[in-house]
Formats: C-alpha cells, structure tokens, sequence
C-alpha cells in the first residue's frame, strides 16, 4: 500500500471533493469531527478560499505544508499571517475568469432587457395584448468596469460585441484599449451600468459606496460578480428602495448565502446563489490544480500556483 | 389649416402611436370604431406585421395607397393579396436586429446559466452552503443558427466572443465565415443550443418539428426569437415534459400573448412576452422609418422601406 499523506478539508461545500481526494489521500473533514489524534500528520489544509480561515486550526496542525485553495479567490486568508508561519498558499488561476465574465453579462441582459422580469410577467398572467414591455436597448450602453483584471478584460470584450463603449477604473494605470476614468466616482457618474470584477481585500470593503451608487444614479444597473464585501449593501438597498439606483444585479454577498428575507421588499433587483464561476468546465479545471498543488507541497517539490503577495 | 390626410390604425398593441401620428393625420382607430363615415378617405393602414391582417376591413378602403407595418416582420400580411391588388407595403427592416440578437443571447445566458433559476430559487430560500449550483460553461457549447440573416448573424458574432463555435442552416447556401450545415436536423444534432433566427411565412410553419427536437435531444437548448409559427409547440412541449430536450427559451408564440396556463408544468423553460426587438431605440427607429413611408405613400413619391417580394 502506498503512503498516503493526511490531509483536511475545512470548509462543507467542499465536501464533494472527497471522493477523488481519498484516491491519493487519507482525507479528514473538520466539520465532522476536529482532526484530534490525526492533527501532527496533516500535511495540507483545503480551503474555500473566500470563505474565513478557523487560524486556531491551523495552528494546532504541526507538519502543515500548504493551504491549497480550491478556488481563484483567497480573500478568506490573511497572507501576511500565513507568510509570518512560512505557510505557503496555493490558489487556482485563469480558470474560471471567461465563466465569471459570461456571467456578468447574463446579469446584464436579464436586467437591462428585462428578462427575468418579463418571465415572471408572463408566468403571473401579466402579459396582455395591450400592455407591451419597451426596454432600453444594450447598443450605447456605457459599461464601466471596476478592476480591469481577466474577469474585467473579458467583460469588455464581450459588451464591446453589443455595441457599448466601455471604460474603467482601477487603483493602477496599466495598458489597455478602454479608457480608464479619472476616478472611480467619476466611471460611476459616466456609467450606465458599473460592473464590478476587481480583488478583495480589507484596504477595498466598501469600495461601492453609497456615494458611487448615487453617482451612478436612477438609470443606473449595479453587477457584482466580484465579492460582497466590495459593495456596502445597506447603501445599496437603501439606493433601490428611493429609486436612487436603477437596478442591481448581485451574484455575491457581504454573507453568503445571503437570507432570502434581507431582498424581499427590495425592487428591481437579480440575485444569483454565486454561480459566477460555478461551472462543471471551471470545477474541473480547479481541481486539476488542486491535486497538482497538493502532490507538490507532500513530495517538497515546487508549488503549481502559489498565491503570489502584491 | 393644412391638409391632414386619413390613416387607419389597425391593431390596438399601436394605439400608442395615435398622438405621433395626429401631428400629421386625421387618425382613425379600427378597435374603436370602424371608419364607416371616413372609408372612402383613408389613404394609408398602419398595421403591426406579425398580427393577421383584416382584409375584409382593407377592401373597403377605395382609397387606400399603402399598407405600412411598423414593425420589421410582415409575415400576417399575404403580399400575394396585395400585389394582386396593386397594394404596396412597407416595414421597418433593419431597426432592431441588434437588439434581437442581444435578446436571444440574454436566452442562452438565462437557460446555460440557470440565471432565472438562480433567483427564483434564492428567493425562496433555497440556497444553503452545501448546495452548489453547478452549470455547464459556455466556453465549447455548440451554437447551430436557424437563418443566417441579419439577426442570425448577430448572434453569431456575440457568441463567438464567449467561445462557442457556430455553424448555421438556410434554405439558401450563402458566404459566410460560419460552416452551413448538411441538413436542419444534422445542424440540431450536432448543436447544444440551437437558437431560431429565420423569417416566418406558409413554407416553413412547424419547421422546428418533434423530429427536429429530438435531434437537439435532452442536453440541448432551444432558442426562438424568431416566430411562435416555426416551432411545433405541443411537440416542444411534450418533449420538455419527458425529457427529451433539455431547455427551452421562447420569446415567441404559436398565439400571443401565450396564455400563462399553457406552460405551468413545463419545467427547463424561460419565457419572455416578445420584447425580443422591442426596444425603446428600435420603437423609435421604426417610428422615423413609419412617418417617412406615410409622407412618401400621400405625396405620391418612391416609398422608402417596401417590402420586396422574394
């Protein structure tokens, strides 16, 4: 029998990967049961990367050679805390960024062109011969784009297609075809629809504040496709409820899952269960870099992707 | 007081464009009160092209120079009944093909996606952390275009930005930069989403047949923007129920406004009440292109959008 390395996954939602995992791995989950008689074997922690990291665990575990993070995002970790124990973070890369930007512009359309709506219209018996639903059209739109990382490139690209001229803004100047705003209340201001597709961390929580809401205004459609803590929610309900902004369309949430309850009085809103970068094509790709991180950190070898500290 | 010539609107979904119209016409509204008194006045019909058109209400109009359907499509009107009764018509082409396509791909993103889903099962409580909503990528997914037509194309371009290879069916071998299919149902076979993109007339009612469906089969999705006449739908319906076809979007019906009733227990389904081209940039194209035809039609000049017969 071959040496099988132990190792924990942290967080439930990723308990479906245990089936693979056991191909290679004694695998310990923590919310069945604390890892007590096996915490000076585990070699790896696998952790939902935007969700918190329980460090008192961490710590607890003696021969810890890597937190793997099964997604892209890693804004759960505290880098600086990991690197003072000399704990390398891996992450899975440019692997769902095309899913996250189809996304968005599903977001989008279902919004601007009403097609949530107009299913829930039809479904209610609320189409009538006399009554038609005029939308604003997608050409001329102008889309801002907040962050213009690969989720951010690939939105432009696709909203260039309907016509929308597209600008952004981000806390760096860098190359790009798109203008980049002079600000970020200034994109907002000149914005029909703000998406926003930039990293979270703490220096960024509330970034989409209620004054970038109000600049982008009544005609305005908010996405967030990014991280709920990008976008200060009391402010943005309070927004949709004077009609202060337009529409929102959330797909990420300051608590995830967000309650039902906190959106049901709230109007011209699309909410999706963070499905951005759900696909079974991303699923698998970050699982392949997964396992490679993972054999990596046991056999001492180079790291696949390691989180590298801006 | 300027001359006000006579024109009659057909169709009460235009009513709405009585005051437009008043600045120049004496307007007469056939849902109101049909024009006994002024029948031998009216020079011009305004009509909605998709709707059947009253021709017994037309061959009492001795007066009538044009048939103008403010809408792009004028497939309720038999052109043979009006040429043999030297009746010219018009129509909007080319106003809102954009915004169509646009439509067709809020669809694909909506049904691929589970976007309507998504919400729907958000707000009523039904995301919780161990139940990941998983769907297919768009990356890869095979689109078949029915039409390769303004609108067809259009799509075609916007689906091509997310990864999708295209290839398309007509009647009619054309150049394009997309393969032509042997057949429909080869097309139907070898596509994931088969979006419905083709002009409507008597030749090709039921087109999308069982056959055609079951060719797409139960991982695929059916898309029509196009018209309610081209789908065989008790055989999409009978299918979605048993599982044969996987999704469907519809924008159009075989009657509209579809009764609500019809599709409660059709599950994998997104509808949406014809908003397809019905953009408040589209009205107003449709609208320029309406005043310039009735103008021409009373002055006894070229008309500037007929319909040519093909």
């Amino acid at each position: 029998m071959p040496h099988r390395p132990h190792i924990l996954i942290m967080h439930s939602p990723l308990g479906l990967l245990t089936p693979v995992l056991e191909g290679a791995y004694n695998v310990h989950r923590l919310w069945e049961h604390p890892p007590v008689e096996a915490q000076g074997l585990i070699e790896a922690a696998v952790v939902l990367g935007e969700a918190p990291l329980d460090t008192a665990v961490i710590e607890r575990l003696p021969n810890l050679k890597l937190i793997a993070c099964f997604t892209s995002g890693y804004d759960g970790i505290d880098l600086g805390w990991c690197a003072a124990r000399a704990l390398p973070v891996t992450h899975a890369p440019a692997v769902n960024h095309e899913d996250v930007a189809d996304h968005a512009l599903g977001l989008i359309l279902g919004s601007v062109r009403q097609i949530v709506n107009g299913d829930r219209t039809l479904r209610a018996g609320g189409w009538t011969m006399d009554e038609r639903l005029i939308t604003p059209s997608m050409k001329g739109r102008r889309v801002g784009i907040v962050g213009l990382g690969l989720i951010g490139e690939a939105v432009a690209k696709r909203v260039e297609v309907m016509g929308c001229p597209v600008a952004w803004w981000g806390p760096r100047a860098k190359d790009s075809p798109w203008p980049r705003a002079g600000s970020l209340l200034e994109l907002a201001r000149d914005s029909d629809v703000l998406v926003v597709a930039c990293r979270a961390d703490e220096t960024n929580r509330g970034l989409i504040s209620a004054g970038v809401i109000e600049a982008l205004g009544p005609n305005g459609l908010l996405v967030n496709v990014a991280r709920g803590s990008l976008v200060d929610e009391d402010a943005l309900i309070d927004a949709l409820k004077a009609g202060r902004l337009g529409q929102a369309a959330l797909d990420v949430f300051e608590t995830e899952p967000t309650p039902a309850a906190r959106w049901a009085d709230v109007p011209n809103l699309l909410l999706t269960p963070h499905t951005g970068g759900a696909t079974s094509e991303a699923v698998q790709g970050m699982l392949v870099l997964l396992m490679r991180n993972l054999a990596a950190a046991v056999a001492g070898e180079p790291l696949v992707t390691p989180v590298v500290r801006s």
